[in-house]
């Protein structure tokens, strides 16, 4: 990936960090974020990724955060805040990995960034004397992620936000299920996986990805099949269904001017079965 | 609140200015305001607070910016535009209180961000050589706000925007009434409010904070009765709806990876009656 | 139009990219190209014009790019990706004008913002040396706009893009028709247009503009006929359909404190007739 570029050192303007999160925008909840990173990191710039993740929804959070994350220079401060357990016990992690730092939940959302040897360090975030005070039981984006985001971004050293972390929760897109076929007029593999994400187009993302040197024979994905792969969208047909491969890797389904999700009723979910020979 | 923090000087980026609008994400009028502030006061850096606001809506305008203000840091320049008078005669004012200025039409919006005392100076805004030229009758956000903004973020000293502001319309959360309990069996405070907001999680946030010194007995929102309150949404049974401190101080009520507002039919201007002893 | 303002030089910080796209908010696609921005053009300031277009509506892209474009300072470097063709032949185009660089598809977009009188030198974007690799097939503004606006904001001749672009598709507000009226009691013009736009508040922008020295005898717009032009929308009755000069210098039809589209089933295309004299 050609996205991966180091921020020459002295210039450039502050560090940069990102946000992820599932609080919309109709609210004033971002805004309190942002507001706690300009008091507290008044130098970093600060980009929002997405904010419209559909509520607690971990894994649509995962695929948004791996689609973006990177195509960001070295030296970010990555913070996603998709947080079903905010108030209960689950910790939150911040790791360092592939250049840049993570602030996230340990609910399984690192894992569509950083795969484990990926990783490079992590730690569990016990630094109160970052936090706002009080700290709210239901508002940590504000209390605790922005404060700690801020600090890590003007230069607070990982390790000074919390003992080493142990057992993360696993997480990432599901690796499709592969077999070796054989026998007479069938050979090669069959791969199988499910739609993993509809996205703003109506595009209906696989999990399943080209295998090298192989060459696809046939692919259902929910009720359609396809003989072959298309090379762009405007291919095809107006009002057709082709499969592709998308922007970020995976294998997909797409309605030339239309959506393959409303106009062919796939959905997150539906079985994938693909041929390779 | 810890966010409160003066910006150090003589680092940061120059000065900050944030928007608060009701003109939605699908339109040029947020883009335009951005292109006046860009042309006129290029060292600021620009924050969105929402532009979500429903239409014309003040009160959920001013929930929204009084969620988000205290966050950021002194120093800021704070513009709302949810203007339901544009082009009629209502004022614009410019006020300085808790170490940041305020723009916004005079609604009542200020009331929510500031209370009579904390405003420290306020004037009406009238400098037409500031202003964009002709200024349209219909879209004061680009022609008249944005380069006041602009020139206050550029060091415009506050006098010099126009006259003294007298009489500001009035606005706020509407207090609670509150009622002293005495006789046999029952005793306490009665205090009786209503739901103020529903927030983009489905939560319904009342105008009852907590009572200091006393502790709940019961507390009535819409149909529904809670005997205490509980610490975080995540302590509930999944579907089930809990009353808790909110994280802007306000009691509201969730259902733990639901929607209060969908599932309990709660509404914007439902009665609440909390019993305190 | 008094928003344009040159950039004082040797102040400021650094170039300003805008982003106008059909990608929405829902997804990772903007993050993307913001990520490809702050690896490439790290002291680029980012401004978002709207990612809320109608998928692949190249009308509703370019007036909104109108809307907002002309009121930044001169040298941006304006981006927009809503680009039905991604994949297939069509060029992109890097133009210069009224003081700023301009990159879209080659598919009427920039009639939109640039006049042919406007552009003062227009190239055809043909660099694969600074493209992301591989360069997808359906995610040119990830792997081409993005990585040609940052060179751009960086610096890079115009023309260090590729060859001349020649025979731009032609784009733009269609002008509305003019018949000059002669006969008793009927004299002066008749101009027809339509409906172009439905902004945000439900009101329904049309193709007409005050005809200088003229006055407005009547107007219709699809079923509703007005004596004459209001001056603002407050100076309405309340839900009764008023005629006036939006924002842009379009005459538009709103309904005060309500929606002239939903409430008087007002939609694009709709036939506008203007008698004036």
């Amino acid at each position: 990936m050609t996205g991966h570029q180091a921020r020459p050192e002295g210039r450039g303007s502050g560090p940069t960090v990102t946000l992820l999160t599932d609080f919309g925008l109709r609210d004033s909840y971002v805004a309190a974020m942002k507001g706690v990173l300009a008091a507290r990191a008044p130098e970093a710039r600060v980009v929002d990724l997405c904010h419209e993740v559909p509520p607690q929804d971990i894994r649509a959070a995962g695929l948004i955060w791996a689609g973006a994350v990177p195509y960001f220079p070295r030296g970010c401060v990555h913070v996603a805040v998709v947080d079903p357990g905010v108030g209960s016990r689950r910790k939150i992690i911040a790791a360092e990995g592939k250049g840049s730092t993570f602030l996230a939940p340990d609910n399984g959302l690192l894992g569509y960034v950083l795969r484990g040897r990926d990783i490079h360090r992590a730690f569990e975030v016990r630094c109160p004397r970052l936090y706002l005070k009080p700290v709210s039981a239901t508002f940590h984006g504000r209390d605790v992620f922005a404060p700690v985001a801020a600090a890590l971004a003007g230069g607070l050293p990982l390790e000074a936000v919390g003992p080493p972390a142990r057992r993360l929760v696993p997480g990432g897109v599901p690796g499709p299920r592969r077999r070796h076929l054989g026998g007479a007029g069938r050979h090669g593999l069959e791969v199988r996986g499910e739609v993993i994400h509809i996205d703003v187009f109506g595009n209906a993302v696989t999990s399943l990805r080209l295998e090298p040197g192989l060459r696809i024979r046939s692919l259902e994905v929910g009720p359609l099949r396809f003989p072959r792969l298309s090379r762009t969208y405007s291919a095809a047909v107006e009002g057709e269904p082709v499969a592709l491969v998308g922007s970020s890797g995976y294998i997909e389904v797409a309605v030339y001017r239309g959506s393959a999700a409303r106009e062919q009723g796939i959905r997150v979910g539906d079985p994938v079965v693909g041929q390779w020979g």
